[in-house]
């Protein structure tokens, strides 16, 4: 479920003009921009972006670019964006970091469905006339491309179909990639690529049945082994996005300097789609709301776009 | 250009009725099926299958199935299915083979533009509940699987803009990695599988210019080393499907035993592409037409459904 509750009756040129007006003059309104964009779904946004480009002639993004800066300017342009060509905005930035943040390329790749992967790649193209596949594979090297390259590569079955003899027998075929001698997980990265999410979690199923724990306890190590956290990171996207969520905005906001990149990723991208049992389970995980370690670790009118966005609570202090 | 030449006036419904009478009785009338199938167009095909169904709630190949048997049979049913079906049908029966034919892979891989081999994928999923990439790394292993998987998963770039000093710097990369000590192809496959074909092939043309050869040459072995095997066809492809095709149809022709899968996949696939130049081409190589080839080599109905496809020339005896 959603946090967004966007109004049925609104103008999109109205709302244009009310984001021209926010930013004309010395200083900007950010209240208003936050007001107008943080409560329009993504239709309307569209449509929002159109008539601004239509009566302005100039593009709603490059308008509040110019306008805004830091944290609060790159999560309110991400949001304004369509989904597929945020997510392709959000990948490439991943991939051309000096330390390229590998957890957002999988996690791009795992939760999407296949059809809505299909449309980052396509957003991707049309972007940076490169294919998706093309520009993970030439910045990366060896076994975390292997891997990086085959997940978003994967244009999955999405049927609910489960073979269960498959299930048992890649079970054991994981078990002993994972154990065995060879330690090339070629079997794993083939079933985890390639299955359907409905096979990889009925696999995983019976993995933890007949082996007595998780997949990923075989591929624990060093924690800064990119390679074994990109797999771990597969399997849980795969097994239970919002858990993984969760996750990863606990550690971004329990972070010494938090990590806003990773928590407008995470509000943002799934604001309109399942935020709200993100929220949930964030609350019974941390014993805190997650509107409150927000708000406890942001500032100004980033803070404001994020709670917004969240969907503010009754009995929050608006401070 | 197509050599199939279909009629603009046609009635769905007079075609179905033509089938079902050539069906019924005592004898099947193949004559009346290759005169019909084999002038009409996909888009018509399509139609008089829909009206097949509608009118004798039957399905038009499987009729065509019990009716007929052996390489026509099995050519006429190919060529009734719609393209994007048609090429998930012929992989799928490559793959299953007993010694799986890695060659119709790349090639579909290959040649079909990136939008082509997603319509492939699509109806590869809808049609056998598994993604295709699924299935290729399910039924092969080591370092043909590494080629094949990547091959079906890429959704390149198909613009035609080229990076020249990627090209020269990429031309190297592959000399290095062919000729090199660690012979591991790591980014031979990374840009053969990756880049978009028009990137390739100024690549391909770099690579000639730089090193007095071309790139396939580095990669001939025992002629049975399927991997290598499948690395040149996958550039061949890429370079110039036609000559490819010719170079398919005449080792099917001239084998001790004619081999009909690749004849009719050839012509069938082709027919409404570019069947017309590769009909030049095979003319300009071999000295002999393909038509007469063809005839020489195959016999019946199956003989004359080919050649209704090709196209009959006008000095062609028909025998």
């Amino acid at each position: 479920m959603v946090t967004l509750v966007a109004p049925k009756d609104f103008s999109p040129v109205e709302d244009a003009e009310t984001i021209k007006k926010a930013c004309l003059g010395w200083g900007t309104d950010e209240k208003a921009l936050i007001s107008v964009l943080g409560n329009r779904n993504s239709f309307q946004r569209k449509l929002i972006s159109l008539a601004y480009q239509e009566i302005y002639h100039e593009d709603l993004i490059h308008q509040l670019k110019s306008e805004l800066s830091g944290d609060f300017e790159r999560a309110i342009c991400h949001w304004t964006l369509e989904p597929a060509d945020r997510d392709a905005v959000l990948v490439n930035a991943a991939l051309k970091k000096a330390k390229p943040d590998y957890r957002v390329i999988v996690e791009t790749a795992c939760v999407a469905s296949p059809e809505n992967l299909l449309a980052v790649k396509r957003a991707y193209r049309f972007r940076y006339k490169h294919s998706l596949e093309e520009d993970v594979a030439f910045h990366t090297k060896g076994d975390i491309r292997k891997v990086l390259v085959a997940l978003v590569s994967a244009y999955r079955y999405d049927g609910h179909e489960i073979d269960e003899d498959v299930a048992i027998s890649e079970a054991g075929l994981l078990h002993d990639d994972i154990y065995g001698k060879a330690f090339s997980h070629e079997e794993l990265i083939r079933v985890l690529t390639t299955r359907s999410k409905a096979q990889l979690n009925a696999t995983f199923n019976r993995y933890q049945d007949i082996h007595g724990k998780s997949i990923t306890k075989g591929l624990l190590g060093d924690p800064v082994d990119e390679y074994l956290s990109a797999l771990r990171t597969a399997i849980r996207c795969i097994r239970d996005p919002k858990k993984y969520f969760v996750k990863v905005l606990r550690t971004a906001i329990n972070k010494e300097d938090t990590d806003e990149d990773a928590l407008s990723r995470v509000i943002i991208t799934r604001a309109e789609k399942d935020l709200k049992e993100i929220k949930e389970l964030y609350l019974k995980r941390n014993n805190i709301s997650l509107n409150q370690a927000v708000a406890g670790e942001t500032h100004g009118d980033y803070k404001e776009f994020l709670l917004t966005l969240l969907g503010k609570e009754k009995n929050q202090a608006l401070n």
